[in-house]
């Protein structure tokens, strides 16, 4: 796909070069990222950062790779204070709004919505999480983190083992990275449910066409074992009718270090879209785990900022120029990145 | 009047002058909002951006037309938030506010708050809307857009023929509207709303003192004809006592293509304050005309970015300036304005 | 204590001479903040502003003070909008934010929780508020405050004699700021209080021992002769288990002009942590007092820019560096600050 001024709202989007290309960028925006240099590349540029829907970490994290650029960011935070409770289409919402920015990052409730309002923006659109439907940097990032951890371990994504463990039902993000999984060749998918919160079939099916291996069990301790990657997930209250019926499966998959040590590999790398619960009753990925060395939870969201800065420097074409503004950094930093 | 350092609490500050002055320095403006150059020139300045009431659109514009001359800003976006739910009076808000920042704009809802807020500030003090007094940015871009509108069809704001429509009692941009349109000669105003929601009498007093002729009417398809710019408004639930109250006038003045069609001249231009309600019992203005060349609502939206910078640059005494740190843009922009 | 890279959580981190050493930078911030100068010190860098309770003021005042050094600003304001919501711990939302931002504020309800969340952070912390326990910014701009009015009247802050007045229990500032002046020598406190609301007898304890003399009454007229400062607070509803119980004490201790003139010796310089509560049944600070020079209560705000400032430039290592990129402004500017 050519990058330059383009829309970015669906991991269907991308063939496995274009997954690559962010990729290389990503990597490339590593030493801004780490706070050694900084570029002016979008100077004077303009995000609009439009979450009509909450999420601290994903608004911050887009916020932060645009001034990371260079860029200015203008926000909002909540669909109440927004035109859209005064009866405003999507369509009126983008014409205007794409008026004030360069680029812009749209996080809303509902399935479709980003796809709308990008068909009526004036200026690039990435989603930045369309309620139970689509978040493609999220995927980017995870794919991207699954690489650099396997890299490290000399190994690569095609032919990997993983597991991916939890509510596979409604967890967009197992979703839109095996999507994305199915660019790559040979994997073993390990999926570790609840009955009722089984990866949809239509997912299965199509891991298995494209060549894949899917194995399916509800049992955690017997799916650990052989896997180069473990990724859990959260049961996300939201996506059920009621708390009730969240709380029948919170807590029942948990990994901590005693059923890591007794079930996984030396090198496998547990991975979590976070936030995980961490209250106790939920704990689906328990603190004894922290000082791990293949804990590689944290260094996902330090990845999210490289993916989202590769993202913003391809659509606004200033991958090649980044280094042309960059100078060295003047205050103080420590290594803070693993 | 001298804009260097004034506050713009009303449109009753200026003359034609002043806002003639406005607009020369919006159509300087243009390159920078198109993102053909950037500028420097209030780099280091910080605007704070006070909305003590929701307004998404007025205060993204306001903080993007900052950040595209150069500047920061600082934004609080909720009443319940802030100091003065405590008890702070708005003197003491604005001794304090205007202590962080170079210029303020404020939103409130209470009549009369952003003139009080202003006679305490240090620094100048833009109105960014007082509940149903005054916005006179809005006007300004409002008039900004009928004189660019008219010039491309070869005529001007003296002499033209604009109506009204909607609820032209509460409406508070078609009163300051109108009161700008006092400064100019030989208007002919059509003012199409329900009997009850007709425009204040008192306006229209000052409207034909000023020389302008006005025609009231209840029936819109005879009023439309004849026109150079029909300014339509929605039904503001916010200004009626029940959601009831407004629910008997919603829908009840309505243009689309037909009626255009049967009742406009070719050359009519269509304008909004946005946002519109395109609810089905509201629908005031047609999503089937918005591909019409006659649609101005969204150059309005855009123009107002413009005018804003021109207040900025005027009351920050830089408009003679921006041109010294100019330079051009690096990165991908599309032709995104019409 | 080392600034560099160093977390600020509490007023019991700083020896004499660190407080000396913030006062001195922050003097060296004045042209800055009056918009004589700009500097680019911070360029490039990104302030994570993250108020997990609502704090208008303070956090404007942050924000502005690293956007005054050139940096870049993230923010969050809501609890609710944030995965703390969903169960994620402290040490998550820090290890993860933490890659977001070059250095954080962090204001949160919850006593303790900055200092948890600063074990976990990858990059320095400044503790914003949390709950009722400690502000050291507030503190440090009280005393910076305390120390420049005196000095303009030739006196220092060894020596002095402070009245502080109202609730003296739950005053986070004025146990902070008695804390504060533990480093310095032979001080007389005035505690002027309802019996019920008296400062703890363990901060009265460590006044007395470091030599300094505590008188305390609740007959507030008598209290307040001979002193240089009187520093006032607010009753603070939130930390009162009802509105009910803090009605009680509300408007109990009020100064105004008549009480300031019979009481008060001419050069008395009057303080407040602001907001004030200026409705009618509180009114602790009357605004018939708003004009008097000894009203102090709007340059501790601004000193606490000058503070804040100095704060990041010291952890940020830039103190000695803010010159170097330092240019003249080119904007219109007022004397704005008295």
């Amino acid at each position: 796909m050519d990058f330059r001024g383009a829309h970015i709202i669906s991991v269907n989007q991308f063939e496995r070069d274009d997954v690559e290309k962010v990729f290389a960028v990503a990597n490339d925006m590593e030493p801004y990222a780490r706070r050694e240099r900084i570029t002016k590349a979008l100077e004077g540029a303009i995000l609009g950062n439009m979450f009509f829907e909450p999420s601290t970490r994903t608004r911050v994290s887009f916020g932060c790779a645009f001034n990371l650029l260079g860029g200015h960011v203008r926000e909002t935070t909540d669909v109440e204070t927004s035109s859209i409770s005064k009866g405003e289409s999507l369509y009126d919402t983008a014409r205007v709004i794409s008026g004030y920015s360069d680029v812009i990052v749209m996080r809303h409730p509902q399935a479709g919505s980003v796809s709308e309002f990008a068909k009526a923006s004036r200026v690039p659109v990435i989603n930045g999480g369309d309620g139970p439907n689509e978040h493609p940097s999220q995927a980017l990032l995870d794919l991207y983190t699954i690489k650099k951890e396997l890299k490290s371990k000399k190994r690569e994504i095609d032919g990997m083992h993983i597991a991916m463990v939890g509510d596979l039902k409604h967890g967009r993000t197992v979703h839109s990275l095996s999507q994305l999984l199915l660019l790559y060749k040979n994997i073993q998918f390990t999926l570790i449910s609840p009955t009722e919160l089984k990866m949809p079939a239509d997912i299965v099916g199509k891991l298995q066409e494209s060549g894949h291996t899917v194995l399916e069990t509800d049992d955690m301790e017997a799916g650990l074992g052989d896997n180069d990657t473990v990724y859990l997930t959260r049961i996300q209250e939201e996506r059920f009718t009621s708390k009730l019926e969240a709380d029948i499966y919170r807590g029942q998959f948990r990994l901590n270090q005693a059923i890591y040590t007794r079930n996984c590999q030396p090198n496998t790398v547990i991975m979590h879209p976070l936030p995980r619960d961490s209250r106790e009753d939920a704990n689906e990925l328990d603190n004894d785990l922290n000082q791990h060395p293949n804990l590689a939870i944290f260094r996902q969201t330090d990845n999210g900022v490289l993916v989202r800065m590769a993202l913003f420097a391809l659509i606004l074409d200033v991958a090649d120029k980044v280094e042309d503004s960059a100078s060295t950094v003047g205050w103080y930093t420590e290594s803070r990145f693993e």
